[in-house]
């Protein structure tokens, strides 16, 4: 990976962090251990892929950084909620995320579900800020594709729909399907976001955009069965194997690691065509796609 | 109460019930578990307090009621989804409401979490819809307060708060914060929300309909709290006397049934002088707080 790259990534990353400390509620703020989980949740973890994405994404578009970074925290922030409330005992139930205990498990399970819901909640709220986009209009269609990304019909519709499917034999198309929703729209919608805080691009650039989002959505979630396979709970900051134990279809179950890998290779290579009408302003996409399927956590 | 107005909140009741209908997803789209149990958690129940005054407050602003439907939707699914969280063993662990069983019950944990995770996306998806106020800048306002008022310093707050208080005495100002935050800021939103799908009133006279929202969302618990006292499970449609069984602490609890009674009427009282102001035009606001402060469920 280009040092240039890696030290705009961690520029970013401090950025958002910095940006999310600031505006999440303080520890002293009532009610004090609600706010200290969410803090918990969000604050000192995580790769930030989906801001990393977003970043390149306003990059692209010419759009100003501060509005980004707010687009950007929104959508980390959907991001954490889920996973929150994803390790809950009724769902995953699971001990450890990034390396520490899951919020339930440091705090308890009460708290955990008023903090996913609370983190959803801000996300929103830091969406309606003013002037995130070139128009008012342009925010509201990026709330409604925040929104739509995460429901029933996207992301949660896709965990709704990995639960039910434990135990049971998916088809290729049925598993692509699931993570098209359970990953892949947070995703695009990080990408399409952060390209939309500017009118810059036109709307065919947008569909090629959100084109590439869907084969880096697809390539994260391949290289994530990979890493579950493959990787140690140790590298990984959270409990690997689970797939297997679990008895969970993945890629790797159903194409075996070889075929899985040659897969998220695929998919970068179709990410990186699409991007070739764009020219150099896509080099962050690039690079930030390559980290994704390159990423050993 | 006047035939008139249980004309009118007959009407508006199911004119809500329609557009909820028509917006929820599909019980025949996939996931349909999820959205099997979307429907069966928001449809066909409840007394749409929040829908009725946010209706009664678009009145007063002369805002298009079409506009006003959307957005009292928004508000009826953020109490949806935060009564379908409560109700989870982890929370209030309830098996009645509205009659029939808790989502949880119903269907499973999993699915009631991930119920109301989707019914608060949907919330705001519904209020960046195309034109629900007289300026898009408006409609972002709108979604702010709505996140403010559900979020960690709002209904969420509020709720972690009763959670902490459990076995506790409160003083009766904590009491009050406790319920500003969990029950009236959702209340204060429906109003404000209803006023705002027009530019009809100044600040000035939003500010005082923000005084009467307070007032109606304080009234409105501490009838809760006498109901709860008061009725019984089956009139109530959900577990009666849940907060003594519970050791809450309640309006009932500190200031016993009499006093607590003529709280509600001095509320009532108080919101019903801060209409005097607006003249007939007020005449909605003033029969759905009449039907709050004297409903027996």
């Amino acid at each position: 990976m280009a040092t240039d790259f890696k030290r705009w990534a961690k520029d970013r990353q401090a950025r958002i962090e910095t940006f999310l400390e600031s505006r999440l509620p303080a520890v002293d703020h009532v009610p004090e251990r609600l706010h200290n989980a969410m803090r918990y949740s969000v604050l000192g973890g995580g790769k930030r892929v989906r801001p990393l994405l977003a970043f390149a994404a306003g990059e692209l578009a010419k759009a100003d950084t501060k509005r980004v970074i707010v687009t950007a925290a929104s959508v980390e922030l959907i991001h954490a909620y889920s996973l929150v409330h994803d390790d809950m005992p009724c769902m995953d139930d699971d001990v450890l995320r990034r390396g520490k205990s899951t919020c339930h498990i440091e705090f308890d399970e009460a708290t955990a579900l008023l903090t996913g819901d609370s983190l959803q909640t801000l996300a929103f709220e830091l969406l309606a800020e003013k002037c995130l986009a070139d128009s008012p209009e342009t925010q509201l269609i990026m709330i409604a594709q925040l929104a739509r990304a995460s429901g029933s019909r996207g992301m949660a519709g896709g965990q709704a729909f990995d639960l039910a499917s434990v135990g049971k034999t998916l088809s290729l198309p049925e598993l692509e399907f699931m993570h098209i929703h359970k990953t892949g729209a947070l995703i695009r919608a990080a990408v399409m976001l952060g390209a939309r805080c500017s009118n810059h691009l036109d709307e065919a650039q947008l569909e090629r955009l959100d084109h590439f989002a869907k084969c880096v959505g697809l390539a994260f979630q391949v290289v994530d069965d990979l890493l579950d396979a493959e990787a140690t709970t140790e590298t990984l900051g959270k409990t690997a194997g689970k797939d297997a134990d679990n008895n969970k279809p993945t890629y790797v179950s159903i194409l075996g690691i070889g075929q899985a890998r040659e897969l998220a290779e695929r998919l970068q290579h179709d990410a990186d065509q699409v991007l070739d009408s764009f020219g150099d302003s896509a080099i962050r996409l690039r690079q930030v796609t390559d980290f994704i399927v390159k990423r050993k956590f």
